[in-house]
C-alpha cells in the first residue's frame, strides 16, 4: 500500500482500513484522516500518535482501557482482537505453565487496581522474562508517568500494527 | 554463571564483574552488592534497578548523562563503550547515510537542550525506524516522564546486558 494508495482514501474507506491500529479505538484513525496527505506510514503514524496526545486525559485512559490483560482472562475466554491474539503469542503467553499464568493474574490485578487500566507493553519487542521485569519496575511508578509509559507502549505497538498493513 | 557463583563473589570480585553493566556507573553494582544472596539474575537485576531509583535524582541524572549519544560524535571519534558500539552496530547506527547522520545529530541537540541529558533506548529491541519514531515523540514528554522513561529503557538494556554476561 503506498502513501498515494492511502491519500486517495475518503474518510469512510481510511477508518475501515486503519480504525482497528489503535485497540478498539476508531476515533484515532478518524482524526488523523484530518491531517491528511501522509509523505510515508511515519507521518500517518506520527498523525494518529499526536490525535491520541492531543486527546483529553479521559479519552486516552478510554484507550488504555481499551486494551485486553496480558495473558488473561479474555485471552482464555477467546475476546481478544486477532493483533492481541497473534502480539501475545509471539511472547509465548498463550503456553504459559499454571504458575506463570497465576503470576500474570496476580500482577495484573496489582496493577489494575494501582493505575485503573491494563498493563499495556509491545510484547514483540519482548521476550516473557522481559515483560515480567518491566511490569514489576512499572507497578514502582507514579500514575503520570505510567500514563505516559503505557501510551509509549500503545504507539510502538501501533507502528507495528501500522507496518505490518501496509506491506504485508 | 550461576546463581552461587556470583553470591560467593566478595565485593570488589562483584564489583569487577558488574561494574559496567551501568554505563560508568560501578556504584550501581557496589549497592547491589549489599543485597546479595540473589535467587536468580532476575532477582540481581531487580536489587541493580532498586538501588537506581533509591538514589537522589541528581545520582540518577549522573547516570543518564553518562550514556553517549546515539550515533552521535562519541561513536564516531572511538570513544564509547564496548558494550554500546555492538548495541548502536545492532540497529545499524554505526551505517548511517549523512542525511540519516544530520537527523541524529538535530534530534540529539534538540532532546539534550530539552532535558539536558542524551537520548537512551534500548536499541537492541528497536530497528532505526522506530528508533526515530519514539525519539520525536519523547521529545513532546514533560521531564519527570522522560526522566521516568530513561531509566526504563536503562533498566532494558541493563537486563540485557546482565543476561549476556550472566550465560555467555
Amino acid at each position: 500500500m503506498t502513501a498515494a494508495h492511502i491519500n486517495a482514501m475518503d474518510r469512510a474507506a481510511f477508518v475501515r482500513t486503519f480504525g482497528g491500529v489503535f485497540e478498539n479505538s476508531p476515533w484515532v484513525a478518524e482524526q488523523a484522516w484530518m491531517a491528511r496527505p501522509f509523505a510515508d506510514v511515519s507521518a500517518l503514524h506520527a498523525a494518529m500518535c499526536k490525535a491520541v496526545r492531543s486527546a483529553p486525559q479521559t479519552r486516552q485512559l478510554e484507550l488504555l482501557r481499551a486494551h485486553p490483560d496480558l495473558a488473561g482472562r479474555a485471552a482464555r475466554a477467546g475476546r481478544m482482537s486477532v493483533s492481541s491474539i497473534t502480539e501475545q503469542a509471539s511472547a509465548g503467553l498463550d503456553r504459559l505453565t499454571d504458575d506463570e499464568y497465576e503470576r500474570f493474574a496476580r500482577l495484573n490485578a496489582a496493577y489494575t487496581a494501582t493505575f485503573g487500566f491494563p498493563f499495556i507493553i509491545a510484547v514483540r519487542r519482548h521476550d516473557k522474562a522481559a515483560i515480567l521485569g518491566a511490569f514489576e519496575r512499572r507497578l514502582q511508578h507514579s500514575k503520570d508517568v505510567e500514563i505516559a509509559t503505557a501510551l509509549d507502549q500503545v504507539f510502538e505497538i501501533t507502528r507495528l500494527r501500522l507496518d505490518a498493513l501496509v506491506a504485508p
